[in-house]
């Protein structure tokens, strides 16, 4: 499989690794909020960035290349640390919290603060898009039985959505082939905001080793 | 205007304040790539994390309700520190680069690591849409006379964008009374990935303005 890889490394062993970076990423995203936010003067930006400075060194000092990828187990455990929309290790994940009510099935929260503005107090109409995308591709993925990549994506803004909480929800309306069709929405506190429909498709490298 | 703000800073001083916060949002910008990327134990992650929270402290300790919004002055400076896609205080922002040619005509480059990974060792899906949704707005915003709101976002993936540099094209197709229609695409450096067309309305408000 391109790029999804299996790895030996057991269940507990990515569940304590995830729980010992997890504040440093909690952190580091409330850092990305206040860089935008902040009001201080230039002595304090510029000592804030050399604790910056040092903690980049110190994480460097030993990584691999390149991206994080897509990793799973024998158990079945997967991670994706990487991943823009629900990656652990990932700062500007907001994250997306998604929960499969069944295959074909799911709703998602996030919270969206400074960091996903476009229009002034709005969310971002591409950030929108994007969340979309990830919770359809999950959806279309029937429980993460399947692996799916999007096909067409289509997305009708109904009206801005506020900053702040947000919920999704997506369904597999039909199948045809490698062809899943998902319709989905994102709401804030005062009703619908974009609509959208996709095509995701299973491919053929990954139909034809099930 | 809703949200977009007149204020009474000259363009020299917002300048300046963008250059002092520069160095501090390219670090951050590392620092979260590194986080992704990063094999250090416990201990350094530890240290880390309480040079983040100290930087932390130091920016919060003023700053600004709410997210940044747009704002411009007199002199036709506008600023959106806080945009997903260019805002210069925004870490998760590639940033976006963009080029307008003309009125109506743009691309854009960005170079996407770790951070905007979907597939393995592939641009997010969702990633291509937000870049893209942005470059239509602006490209339909011809060269920023005119406010416009995503109004439907149609994308077509043609190929999945390899992680790396990625070049962006848009241009106006048609006008019709308050409807701008736009095409564009994302390639990377084996050709394109994703097509899009779009209709960006001008919003009622802004057009009786005029």
């Amino acid at each position: 499989m391109p790029g999804f890889e299996l790895t030996d490394i057991p269940t507990a062993e990515i569940d304590r690794a995830e729980a010992e970076i997890q504040p440093l990423v909690d952190t580091l995203r409330e850092v990305v909020d206040a860089t935008i936010r902040t009001c201080v003067g230039a002595d304090q930006l510029q000592l804030a960035q050399q604790e910056l400075e040092s903690a980049l060194a110190r994480l460097q000092a030993d990584q691999f290349d390149g991206p994080a990828g897509v990793k799973f187990n024998s158990e079945g455990r997967s991670w994706n640390w990487g991943n823009t929309v629900v990656g652990q290790r990932n700062a500007m994940a907001p994250p997306l919290r998604i929960t499969h009510v069944r295959p074909g099935l799911a709703h998602a929260k996030a919270d969206l603060g400074a960091v996903y503005e476009g229009p002034p107090g709005l969310v971002h109409g591409g950030v929108t898009a994007l969340l979309l995308d990830h919770l359809m591709g999950e959806t279309a993925s029937a429980g993460h039985t399947r692996v799916t990549l999007t096909g067409t994506l289509s997305l009708r803004y109904v009206k801005g959505a506020r900053l702040g909480p947000v919920r999704l929800d997506a369904h597999i309306d039909r199948e045809d082939g490698r062809k899943v069709y998902v319709l989905a929405r994102l709401s804030d506190a005062e009703g619908v905001c974009t609509e959208a429909d996709g095509v995701f498709i299973v491919p053929r490298w990954f139909a034809e080793s099930q």
